[in-house]
């Protein structure tokens, strides 16, 4: 249940930065010897190879992986790595980075189950700071890490927990907690801005937003609360 | 109150497609003279010349200019253009980009407003999609475009609205438009998750959530309904 980051350039390292403070377990697989050194440097586990080489990919555990997220700078390398990683393991998510957009296309048909271009997502934001400057505030506060007051976070309820059967405005959530649901996710569908009458079920995913201690709360509550 | 743009590489190039879907109005200045024949051919109105010099952001009507948008490669170019901006018109907005982690600060002390590094946004979104997965389509429908279904959108309250004194219950707000206030702007002061006892006064930013066309509606009572 480990994740497999593929390339450390410069993506791969903010990448890394992410989930070591989350923290998440990963590996990183990297065929430069300069950018190993910086990954042993950093007490980082990593396989040198290339990962477009079966083997290398057998190496970073790709069998028992959760995922794997290629963001090699070159989109024909990520094509490849997806389609290798695609063909040892059918069941993994593979999170792909597209540079062109031409790519995203062929990512997808390689295997990928999302592509990210951080040009198209950069480009967007910094026309969405002119356009809905204090929505771009709204988010980066409600997405970023160690801002207490504001988090948006998605929480899903166990079968044990006591929001099971319960509608929204009973579940105490808003009231007690002082979180806003405004999503709820049912068998992959999203509801959004529900209504107060919806009821929970087990396996929802509860799109929440509040403080962050309520949101710790809610976790422990839609866990086995 | 028109923008500048600066630089029409592959940033550039998205940020004047968003702000021409919009639309807002805009101008470029680029150097490049094969870049100025693509401007020609998508009848994008243009500055040729370079952006550190004072004539050239002059015929782009700096002194007219509601903001400048400086997104060229590279970041001591960036930094240079900002200076000189900043120099013409000391009430402008300047948002910048930032290649190297090191550029954010000298660009902020150049006299930037506000700083956006593709490659951070990028990974940081690329990680998130790992982390929170239904956070990230949620804000991915929620600030795109064409949806329908979710929007979230910044509402300033004019003060011949109707809402001027009333608190969010009594605003109907969430009762007749079925939209979520999750955030007001008061004062350059956010207040996250605000109480329903919370009132409305003249020039606050309402952060909305909800259906694209009652979120229509609410710009409407917003401005003087
Ligand atoms: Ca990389
Ligand atoms: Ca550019």
């Amino acid at each position: 249940d480990h994740y497999i980051i593929c390339g450390y350039g410069r993506i791969g390292r903010m990448v890394c930065q992410e989930f070591s403070a989350k923290p998440l377990p990963f590996i990183v697989v990297e065929q430069e010897p300069e950018r190993c050194q910086q990954l042993e440097e950093a007490g980082i586990l990593f396989v040198q190879g290339d990962a477009t080489n079966d083997d290398v990919l057998e190496k970073a555990g790709i069998r028992e992986a959760k995922g794997l997220i290629t963001v090699v700078t070159s989109d024909s390398a990520n094509v490849f790595i997806t389609l290798t990683a695609r063909g040892i393991n059918p069941d993994l998510f593979i999170l792909a980075r597209a540079s062109e957009d031409s790519a995203q296309v062929k990512l997808m048909r390689a295997g990928a189950n999302k592509v990210i271009s951080p040009y198209k997502i950069g480009a967007s934001r910094i026309a969405q700071a002119i356009l809905r400057p204090s929505v771009v505030d709204f988010i980066e506060i409600a997405i970023g890490a160690n801002n207490i007051e504001l988090q948006m976070e998605e929480i899903q309820v166990n079968a044990a927990s006591r929001l099971v059967g319960k509608n929204l405005i009973d579940s105490g959530i808003r009231k007690n907690l002082g979180l806003i649901i405004v999503g709820i996710k049912k068998n992959q569908q999203m509801m959004f801005n529900p209504d107060p009458g919806v009821t929970i079920d087990a396996d929802d995913i509860l799109i929440a937003l509040g403080k962050s201690p309520d949101i710790k709360k809610l976790e422990k509550i839609a866990l086995n609360g």
